[in-house]
């Protein structure tokens, strides 16, 4: 066991190995679990939070589904729908480009009371990405706007650093709520 | 954003900024989630799975909690509490070394469909520990076995390697288990 678990270890991982298949984010957000979750779990928040998703509506077609626009591809439609359980405080985005009959990209987010597994006030927020093989072929593509210049699977590589750059949105938004409201 | 992004972008990480403060390991096991969902939840099951946990039997002073031995460390005592949720998939063991009052070791998993996530059948496992306080200076150290050879917080770096060899284990059992089934 000792020799294989050295093997295993190494001082530095390459970007492919780490984020190649799952592209997981795991962030300590000074601010209370439940409301974290509560943020999470309202889908239009994340015209807030997100680098690129914006001007959400209903979809008047499925009840449960929401459409907005994620600017990273130009006049591209993004179609969420969130399944969330307040209990383990899990809150899964699934959502898709272009459109909402398949919604196979997949945010899988969880609030972690930071007391239990940190021993401090506040949260821990883990976020994975599974590299679903339609960011590699869009089965979709006569539905994209004409001439777009990205397709999502595209910035794969980069989900990594995007993610992170948007937690640390989600952070600074809910920190700074948290303390406002503490002092008021 | 494209500046910060590929700013935050490398060909390498090293091992304490992916596995110093969270450590996750994902992965795919070729088994349906509820198999594996039902499987962990069984805290029983830790026995079977686990490198270095055996010998579990209910903690007859705490009935909701189960005691084994961590041979890594001697003679030491675990402590386990397992609070699971069907719905989400999560299974979360609580653990301890040498006392059941705080069960501050706390290992976060999830079962997620891989039929959503990778469009294919079986299932992702995601397994979270975060670097508690704990694992650094043993609060409880009165409680500990005479002239044990190791604190589990001296092993924090051998984490990654330690439960992605356990993660291997699980899927074999698991795999191997759910093919027999099919073929019987």
């Amino acid at each position: 066991m000792k020799e294989l678990a050295l093997e295993l270890t190494h001082s530095v991982y390459p970007h492919d190995e780490i984020y190649g298949e799952y592209c997981t984010i795991e962030e300590y957000i000074n601010c209370p679990p439940e409301k974290i979750f509560s943020y999470l779990a309202d889908h239009y928040n994340l015209a807030e939070w997100t680098y690129s998703l914006r001007n959400f509506r209903p979809n008047e077609n499925v009840p449960e589904q929401i459409v907005g626009n994620d600017v990273i591809g130009a006049h591209t439609k993004i179609y969420v729908k969130t399944i969330s359980n307040r209990e383990s405080m899990t809150v899964d985005y699934h959502c898709a480009w272009d459109q909402g009959e398949e919604l196979w990209m997949i945010y899988l987010m969880r609030v972690v009371p930071a007391q239990t597994v940190l021993k401090k006030p506040g949260s821990v927020v883990l976020w994975t990405n599974c590299h679903h093989p339609y960011y590699d072929n869009n089965p979709f593509s006569e539905t994209a706007p004409p001439s777009r210049p990205v397709w999502v699977g595209d910035l794969w590589p980069m989900f990594y650093a995007g993610h992170y750059i948007e937690m640390q949105n989600l952070k600074h938004i809910l920190e700074y709520r948290h303390n406002q409201s503490k002092s008021s």
